[in-house]
């Protein structure tokens, strides 16, 4: 994918960048883990530090020091999950601030404007999100309204079109495939840059997830990259590259990290055990980021006991460089043809 | 001053790396910011993560990750300061800890031996600390029982001696200068590798600490380094050099950084002013720092506000570096022999 920040070879993970940062790094980690593109929260940049304070440094990217792409969502899902109250109207989505209770309305051109003014390389759709189970003319009306905003959207970004940028459209439906299929023909037709697949991962079953991804990937067009949104586990990315997916964003490295949870090829580890006190060995061995050249198990499980700020650097420095450098181990077993051989070697380690 | 882990040039000030950690900095980090030398303290890592753990390291300095000297306190300080239950004898000091309420017995000999176990550059003898105001009876006691503790400490000291180590003594004598001026000459009869004045911004008024210091560093061995334990702020250290003292530690620059206040050359800062909002220029206008050189007060006001991990070090980082580069300028003016002419400006830029 080319951006005007920079080529993104795909498939990719994409660290999230809640509030202009991604907790506890610094924009050179994240180039050192690898992180080639990072994903800004709208709805949060939006409420902080406000889209004034953000355009006098023409976007995020300055105001940050990232020069890689960035993608940003639309703030729906956290107006849904983080608002006081929020009232969805074919206008768009009236909802009040979390943290001061100030009232505002996120319209498809809305979230187009804020995200024009955040220099986004990726700009989402404003879409609908619902919960899990929901009825079928719930799910459908979602993506119904989902549609018509991303009509919207596309009509707003074109009117004040960012050489570079890229708007993707998002699909919604549930978990009925038929709704899936609709929402896919009916943006395909509107002819974004790129594909989301929003609504998942939200309680559902693991293996419903795969299926509705499964199912939905190939009704989207071939030669545009196709995102999960929100997800997941190392072994749901390599399951989803499988199905064809190109890019995920999720907060489970950098959250789990800053609660002592440790990624490795043969599992998870949580540094807070007793049995790493006196541990010299690093959280991973082989392993080539900067935590695991530099300390032990001993010295992250002490940090973390005592709540050092260090702590939590170094964990998400090692969870970030794990996600990123199993993308990167995907898309060589890709570019060689060997993605099973890859996929079938991840669980034999994961066994181990 | 020449130790086991590389050369030292004075007058300097040393990060305070409380538990294995300048709090959320990365040894890089403090290399860049220019720290010759770091202080560890004796109390916290002996309680957490335990000498144990940090001899299957060889010391702190393979634990943390950090190349450079290392001195460490006594444990004396905190044990006074922080842990429940104390009591003073001859043979040491009985304590709770502060973490779990177990019981220790900090002697002598017992300071000297956490201090090798922990591979320390510099070790610091115990000494007894008064509170301030004190009685002279009271300050006498104490300074007499850190003399004899002093003997005790440079003979466990020079029983198990790592070479390149070295061992410093501590002046006390409270607010009284005869006392003071006993204090120095009992230890100066020892023969320590250095001197450090203890007992001093305990509460006194700023020009008594002042006064007590520019008394009593001349008593000491003109030829040894003199070290002003727990002080202070910028024009303290201004002053202080001034006296002729070599050596400083606090935790103002690391503490007030986690709490918005940044120093720069026309005083001090504090990033949460909303007057920050949309300040697009560096903390200090000029710094050479690496949150000066990458980011703005509008940045750095969004992350304390949002109270983002990322605040704490960028705001670290500047304060060290104003530290250890007010320093330098100290050094070359000494080395110039401008000492005066700098001194004149420091004020003068801080009423800019």
């Amino acid at each position: 994918m080319h951006t005007a920040h920079g080529v993104i070879r795909t498939p990719i993970f994409m660290p999230v960048g809640t509030l202009g940062t991604v907790k506890s790094l610094s924009p050179e980690e994240l180039s050192a883990a690898g992180a080639q593109i990072i994903l800004g929260n709208t709805y949060h940049l939006y409420l902080r530090p406000g889209c004034d304070v953000i355009s006098r440094f023409s976007g995020l990217h300055r105001f940050m020091n990232w020069q890689g792409p960035i993608l940003t969502d639309s703030g729906g899902f956290q107006v849904f999950s983080l608002a006081k109250l929020f009232k969805i109207r074919e206008e768009g989505i009236t909802f009040q601030s979390h943290i001061d209770g100030s009232t505002h309305l996120l319209s498809p051109e809305k979230a187009v404007e804020i995200q024009n003014c955040l220099g986004s390389d990726i700009i989402m759709c404003l879409d609908q999100c619902i919960p899990y189970p929901a009825e079928k003319h719930q799910a459908q009306d979602a993506l119904e309204l989902t549609t018509r905003w991303a009509a919207r959207c596309k009509t707003a970004y074109e009117q004040n079109f960012r050489p570079g940028s890229a708007l993707f459209g998002i699909v919604q439906g549930g978990m009925f495939k038929y709704l899936r299929e609709a929402s896919a023909a009916a943006l395909a037709e509107q002819d974004f840059n790129g594909y989301a697949l929003g609504g998942l991962s939200v309680g559902e079953p693991k293996e419903l997830m795969f299926e509705i991804a499964d199912f939905t990937l190939p009704k989207l067009p071939d030669n545009k990259p196709k995102y999960i949104m929100g997800v997941g586990t190392p072994s749901d990315l390599v399951e989803l590259v499988g199905f064809g997916a190109d890019m995920f964003d999720c907060v489970l490295p950098t959250r789990n990290a800053r609660n002592g949870q440790l990624f490795t090829k043969h599992g998870t580890l949580n540094i807070s055990n007793a049995h790493f006190r006196d541990d010299t060995e690093p959280a991973e061995s082989g392993c080539n980021c900067y935590t695991c050249r530099h300390y032990s198990r001993a010295y992250l499980r002490h940090l973390y006991m005592a709540k050092e700020l260090l702590s939590y650097r170094l964990n998400t420095i090692h969870n970030v460089h794990y996600y990123l450098n199993l993308m990167e181990e995907m898309r060589t077993a890709i570019y060689h043809d060997e993605f099973e051989t890859f996929r079938k070697k991840f669980y034999a380690n994961m066994e181990r």
